[in-house]
């Protein structure tokens, strides 16, 4: 059945005049509501406790002298490194930015959008291991990155490269960034993140874009973002601020994720987290606005609850899945992209916890709202290992999430009344002239699920999810081809790789 | 920490007085809205062809000439069996169906609500095979059938018993609704269901439920319902009709449940396949009023797609996941509560695709506003299956359900200002004073997912949900304790089940 699909999925790219390359569009446009989980009071509530904590409590932004001063000749309250704004002043800041904006690929047909209805899918980001059936648990290696890049570029429902796929730990943590951007520009032609780490790092991700896209492109367009995390609670360091600065500095996208284990880095309440996030979210949004207006900035969130009896993060349990859907309301309201969820675990295998914590977390994630949803697909054991395997189960369930937002059929053809003349009760439908025209899609076709007798399935050797997985992307890995890349941009990517790695020794922070 | 958790629990549940008994409420009460899939035009269009299909087309009653006289005793159009009832006609006598009822229990405290804002889950119904990590695949027997029963009785979040948790294929046919719903009677304090295979069986059911409950507690309360499929396409046949009458005719409750598979027994779109399924429940809503009008009526729809290369149904796919959410609204407006969805999946294993699956599902099920949810737990392999794994990890994310259902505190002490005060920005919440008054119930506490470290998983044995489970339920097994029953009403039940079996020959059809 795998090989069917891959099989015909190849002979369809072909068809569309390609090699191996994905199909499927470059991005998802809803056409569904959003769930609506608070009402308005709850979300003023949430709202007020947010400018409560801006403009009481305060942010601390510490070892940016530079942001400081963005922020007092904005007019903020500036004490020390402790930032305050007036109730307001911080969701004012925020109008600058769009509601929507497009990061632009080096394939223009995969140039994405990102904010209201769109809705964007990139894999897990910054595991230290990687897992899959054959070698089991161990350190990623720059092999292991490339793979999944290659991976995430064929698969149909991921619109988006992210970035740390996986750490590529054999290689010198000051260095690692080239090595992941170059073979993001060279392995796939989606678009995808650049580094955040240090403020070097974040401009060679720049620099690199500049060789890719032309620097005519880049001053006119995203064609690179970040994702970087606030030091909850209440602390934004300059591993942050720089980021904003370099990316926003250059109209470069930024997301800005408060990280959130409840019950350590904020309250053990979700009311409360959700409100801390919100504030620390909108102090970053009104920054980056600061640097440069009309910057395109995505609000993120991950808040994650805990097992109270050991203090280890859990995920894709209620807590959680409810703030999902309650921050992609206030992100609405804010007028800001939304990043959150994604398919979490604490699993360490592909196995029923993985799939049911990562399905209640992503369902509350897509229904809920969010445009940019990183660790859509490969997240293991609390974000510290990418599976192949996880990779691709997750990645099918996304296909049925894309298909999910794009509603229900009302046509005439969709409510098929005609069928009801040419089958009578208690008769079948299944050779009527309307399921011969609308069986090829109508329904979702998953390439993991076995929907096979149990017969069928034990000839075939009784394969759980991650076998059948196991499988595919070793096969998808046979059929991968490089996606074509001007020679003298790549030669020109080379070199500044090789002379960045050798203008500095090997440092492995 | 799974036996951790069970001492724990039976300590708690030692101090309320009982033995092994159940903790958590009797039924969910929701405090979330529902999601609104469709807008007003939609639903009208759905509906709107489900008047259509009644006025038009009509609906197949056969092989029960009772059934065709109570409708044309109610002005219905009847030619031959074909029914056909004016645009609005099925609706109106709808009306004096309960929104909300109470199904009462032996055990006064386990009386569920169905209905409105109420959510009960029960098991899986009607597999003729089980599976466990030991046993592997197999016919179920009656020892089976009662260890599933007392399973049921303990997990916290099944909240009614259902009924045929598995075939017990050991019993003949026609004996084997007694041996059931005596096991149900007897192992469990929670409401059950009453057999509807035949009109006998069904009035069997419902002397047994006078047996243990007393004529006057039945004449006036739902003690018992049944659940029974329609044959669709639009084809209702003596199986439906006399269920209705027996249960409905004693005031008692009917859960009657078109059963499309997309493509098969109703068209390949989703919407038709949705409108057929309310035109078919209206009717069987609309006959169970002219047999007693009040009577507690629950509406129900298993909208399954396909594999169109296979033909074989699929679950948990993105189509059957819209009708969860689309039927809500339908169900509402028409003013009946709801039974759909479930945990389904087409894996033959506890696996990741058996996850994805029922999790998706079951989202869609709780937030698209189900009242009644038959096969919340331990469906397996489209279900043929009734998996022990399953069951144990199905319940345990019902729980998780039945936390994002009561919705997130909003109160001063959930959101938590006063923490800001102890906890400075760069601090943490570990042992704040908040914290400490809030861990306890701040978190859904898993009992099958796995939270811990790789290193203290990997010492346990690097187990996966499945091996967890299948420790779970042999513990539970262990550990359960009969609920008292009066020794007289067991006697009497016991004989009225013996003179029922010695009153006929075996059948095993």
């Amino acid at each position: 059945m795998v090989r069917d699909a891959t099989t015909r999925a190849r002979r369809q790219q072909r068809r569309e005049g390609g090699g191996a390359v994905p199909s499927g569009p470059a991005y998802i446009k809803r056409a569904i509501p959003f769930y609506e989980f608070l009402d308005e009071d709850g979300l003023v509530k949430i709202e007020e406790q947010a400018d409560w904590i801006i403009s009481e409590i305060g942010l601390e932004f510490r070892d940016d002298p530079a942001a400081l001063k963005i922020w007092k000749d904005a007019g903020a309250n500036v004490k020390g490194t402790r930032v305050r704004l007036d109730k307001g002043h911080a969701r004012e800041l925020c109008k600058t930015a769009p509601s929507k904006f497009t990061q632009v690929a080096r394939n223009p047909a995969r140039n994405v959008e990102i904010g209201e209805d769109c809705v964007v899918f990139a894999p897990v980001y910054g595991a230290p291991f990687v897992r899959d059936l054959e070698g089991d648990r161990r350190y990623g290696s720059l092999a292991d990155f490339e793979k999944l890049v290659k991976l995430s570029y064929m698969l149909p429902s991921l619109h988006h490269g992210g970035l740390v796929i996986c750490e590529p730990c054999d290689v010198p943590v000051n260095k690692r960034h080239l090595d992941m951007v170059y073979a993001h520009m060279r392995y796939s032609d989606k678009p995808h993140l650049g580094a955040i780490t240090e403020k070097s790092r974040a401009e060679d991700s720049v620099k690199m874009a500049r060789i890719l896209h032309g620097d005519e492109v880049v001053d006119n367009n995203c064609v690179i973002m970040a994702n970087v995390n606030t030091n909850s609670p209440l602390l934004v360091d300059k591993v942050v601020t720089e980021a904003i600065q370099v990316y926003c500095g250059q109209g470069q996208g930024i997301v800005v994720v408060p990280f959130i284990l409840g019950g350590a880095m904020g309250p053990v309440t979700t009311a409360a987290a959700v409100a801390q996030a919100l504030a620390e979210a909108m102090m970053c949004g009104a920054f980056s606005q600061l640097v440069k207006p009309g910057a395109p900035f995505v609000m993120g969130n991950f808040l994650s609850s805990m097992n109270l009896r050991s203090g280890a993060p859990t995920f894709g349990m209620p807590e959680p899945t409810a703030s999902n859907y309650i921050i992609g309301q206030l992100a609405r309201r804010l007028g800001v992209p939304l990043r959150c969820g994604g398919s979490l675990t604490a699993s360490k295998l592909a196995d029923a916890q993985a799939a049911a914590e990562s399905a209640d977390s992503m369902h509350s994630t897509v229904m809920g709202g969010a445009n940019f949803v990183l660790h859509a697909a490969g997240w293991l054991e609390g974000g510290l290992v990418t599976g192949f395997e996880k990779l691709i189960i997750d990645a099918d369930r996304l296909g049925g999430y894309q298909k999910l937002l794009g509603g229900v059929d009302l046509s005439e053809n969709g409510l098929a009344r005609d069928a009801y003349h040419e089958v009578e009760p208690a008769g079948h439908f299944l050779g009527c002239s309307h399921t011969m025209s609308n069986y090829e899609t109508a329904f979702y076709e998953s390439s993991t699920s076995d929907s096979d007798s149990f017969e069928q399935w034990s000839e075939r050797g009784s394969k759980n999810t991650a076998e059948i997985a196991f499988d595919r992307w070793n096969q998808m890995l046979k059929d991968y081809e490089t996606p074509p890349l001007d020679p003298a941009k790549d030669e020109e990517l080379r070199t500044f790789v090789e002379q960045q790695k050798a203008s500095r020794p090997d440092a492995w922070y």
